[in-house]
């Protein structure tokens, strides 16, 4: 009977075209979906002489593949993938791999492994990125479990996988919930991100007054220069989208209430507990729920005016000046998040590798990534990105422009949160002396929590009245 | 056996305070305590004639209470507060009542408010603001659990509590946890506004040259405008304070290393869970992270300058509105909150009273809660502060000054994430269109996550390539 080499439980877009992209680089794969359609679809999707097969019961799926069997879920996070594992597991054996390819929440990541090795099986979760093409493809993959199971998703991971100047975007992460955690960040950095896009588009449109043509040439250029990135090159492409049926620029046409599937907020709600500053994430999340205020929104616009300055310009280098802050300020505040992650959770991450595979195939891919995996080779311990010494020239050669479009969206009154808290880290970090001791007297004035003195070792508690 | 009228266990400065307000109101009290010297020194602070009474032991402490017994626990939140209710519990009878007076995270008030209900004990989570002075002398009180249970400690918790125009800063609350929730987001208001001031003194003392004498006399004349409010008046009074050692001013000897107790980021990341936007507490939590990187920071100041844009200004009454306009934004946040997490929770939050109990007692006590108590009389329903119509039309009318401010901050670059949070609020607020339709379009390319339209019914997938 013939033994597959790799299976996946799901046969949505994204676990069929995983399958064909395995099968392209001759893989013999199967797929387990309990809706036969769905089975029937994987195989129609083979070319001829491919080994691709799609099952609709687990016995048989299971006891087609080869042994250690690798087996990959793509089901929706949560109660889904538990069930997924509690369907096969009576069926798995010793040293068989689950890998978990879907967005779940590290912490039910680190319960799932610790559960199946006590069953002596090798649980991943692996985050991927790239959407349904990157699947087909080339995605991103993001493995983190067992260091030695790994070697035996290595070569079908390899081979699947994105490549950038002939290397694959995908290595194994780390530990545990590893894989599942740096995707959490790549999504909370990719919600950065697109949040600044948005910033942006609407300081050229409301604030600016620039037509959709000069808005849309402006990003197509874009992609040309060092903001070239997945992000900037589909924003090019959005704005050229006619409707359908008026032939008129779709984009303004699309409802401006924001969806979210929860990966940004988990970014900045674990950021906050490991005390790693991620703004403009936590700005984005933000925007998003305010989206979602419509009829409020609606209301607030007729009662809370403001006519705008006259006479603000900026140009658009400007704009790519401060768009590009943006964007590195929001991968420096990610990779912080990871780095303190890693120490937190065990994970020994090594940031170079991040930088690495996150170079294609994903959607925060972007020119920047070479730069920051040149930084983390050169010091693997940078405290942050910004502290390299050519990031640091570059952000700083820039800043002059991200204020003056600041100040623009100022005086315009246009809601720049993203940008603004791009600017108030840096600030923030490049200030040897913050304000933060006046917090700290209130808290010493109302609540006695004593506070450090800058001159003298030991705890204070003044006596203010 | 003489029966006191209620017993509180933990005899910590703020236990031992609120037993000796309770007896200058005439009631009879017992503290509990392992401590010996903790139990004496209550006693040692009575006068003569009151009934306080120190125990140091559980069973002698139980049995002196009136019946049904009225208990407060005031030990650290957490772990403390169930071996406090374990160590009691079996001594209790039906209809006893338990109070957590800590900042215990509400999901634990809502876990105990269960168990002990199987047991016929009401449990009641109840914040409590004012520090050690306002437990002395009369606190805001935020009780939630049994509304027919509360009668039992209505008499004493009102007779202790501040009071504003001879009304008690207490007042029952809501079911289960929403005592602990309504603290909760108290302490991020208080994050927020403690920041807010921070950044104003920041701006004058770095940003525009201000002397010490000028930024003193500037909060102090403050507190007698529409600022008034408790945090503003002890930044006067922090700013006079002189070291003892060196008579100089005290505040720049003060580390900027803010430390906090988690109540800020609690608010923040449930925030998310409700999708609340509460940006300014989320830029307060932030800034006291960032504010412990200080070795990056003194390192980042070395090589990200800055030289700071020339010929800036703004005048104290350009600041003052900003301070205003941040403060009321924060309050804003804080109480659409409260209203999403009493529809989440089913708390059954009357917002009128709760800035009713905030005009006095507590750490964010100010003017303006009478103003918001006014709003929420005349609609009890309001979506946000901002959308009453006078408080609306003060921020309009403030806002100018607001956008001057931030420019400052810009232009001399000094971090202002909260007063930028607060204006990027009301901005994204009073847009009836945001650009975050380039994020529903930016889903849909790169995953098919479809997106509604403004001009037709439905959810749409667009080909855009």
């Amino acid at each position: 009977m013939k033994q597959f080499d790799f299976g996946i439980v799901g046969l949505g877009v994204m676990g069929k075209n995983l399958l064909l992209n395995m099968a392209d680089h001759g893989f013999s794969v199967a797929g387990l979906d309990l809706d036969q359609a769905k089975a029937a679809a994987l195989e129609e999707g083979a070319r001829e002489g491919q080994d691709v097969k799609g099952f609709i019961t687990a016995e048989k799926f299971v006891s087609s593949l080869k042994r250690p069997r690798a087996i990959m879920l793509l089901v929706p996070a949560g109660k889904p993938v538990d069930a997924a594992i509690g369907s096969l597991l009576p069926l798995l054996e010793k040293d068989d791999i689950v890998v978990d390819g879907g967005n779940s929440y590290f912490p039910d990541t680190e319960r799932r492994f610790a559960e199946l090795a006590k069953k002596n099986i090798h649980f991943f979760g692996m985050g991927i990125s790239g959407g349904e093409k990157g699947a087909r493809f080339g995605p991103s993959m993001m493995p983190g479990g067992d260091a030695q199971a790994y070697e035996r998703l290595r070569p079908i991971f390899e081979a699947i996988a994105a490549k950038v100047d002939g290397e694959p975007c995908v290595t194994y992460l780390g530990k545990g919930s590893a894989g599942n955690y740096v995707k959490m960040v790549h999504n909370g950095i990719e919600y950065g991100i697109m949040q600044l896009i948005a910033e942006t588009y609407d300081i050229m449109k409301k604030g600016l007054g620039y037509s959709d043509d000069k808005i849309q040439s402006i990003f197509a250029s874009w992609n040309d220069t060092e903001l070239q990135s997945f992000l900037v090159e589909i924003t090019g492409l959005i704005l050229q989208k006619k409707d359908d049926d008026t032939g008129k620029q779709l984009l303004p046409l699309i409802s401006d209430q924001a969806r979210s599937k929860g990966t940004g907020k988990w970014t900045s709600q674990n950021a906050m507990d490991l005390q790693a500053p991620v703004p403009v994430i936590d700005m984005a999340v933000l925007m998003r729920d305010i989206s979602k205020f419509k009829e409020e929104r609606v209301a607030a616009s007729k009662a809370l005016k403001w006519a705008g300055e006259e006479n603000v310009d900026a140009t658009a280098d400007m704009l790519k000046n401060a768009l590009y802050f943006g964007m590195i300020t929001t991968y420096a505040q990610g990779m912080v998040q990871l780095r303190l992650a890693s120490e937190e959770y065990g994970y020994g991450l090594n940031l170079e590798e991040v930088a690495k595979i996150w170079r294609g195939g994903c959607i925060i891919r972007a020119a920047c990534l070479e730069d920051f995996r040149k930084a983390y080779k050169k010091a693997p311990d940078l405290a942050n990105l910004m502290l390299d010494k050519e990031i640091g020239e570059d952000l700083v050669a820039r800043q002059k422009d991200v204020r003056e479009v600041v100040k623009v969206a100022v005086e315009k009154g246009i809601p720049a949160p993203a940008l603004m808290a791009a600017l108030s880290y840096f600030d923030a970090y490049r200030s040897d002396r913050l304000s933060t001791n006046v917090i700290q007297a209130q808290r010493d004035f109302f609540g006695a929590h004593q506070f450090e003195r800058i001159d003298k070792e030991g705890v204070f508690h003044a006596q203010w009245e």
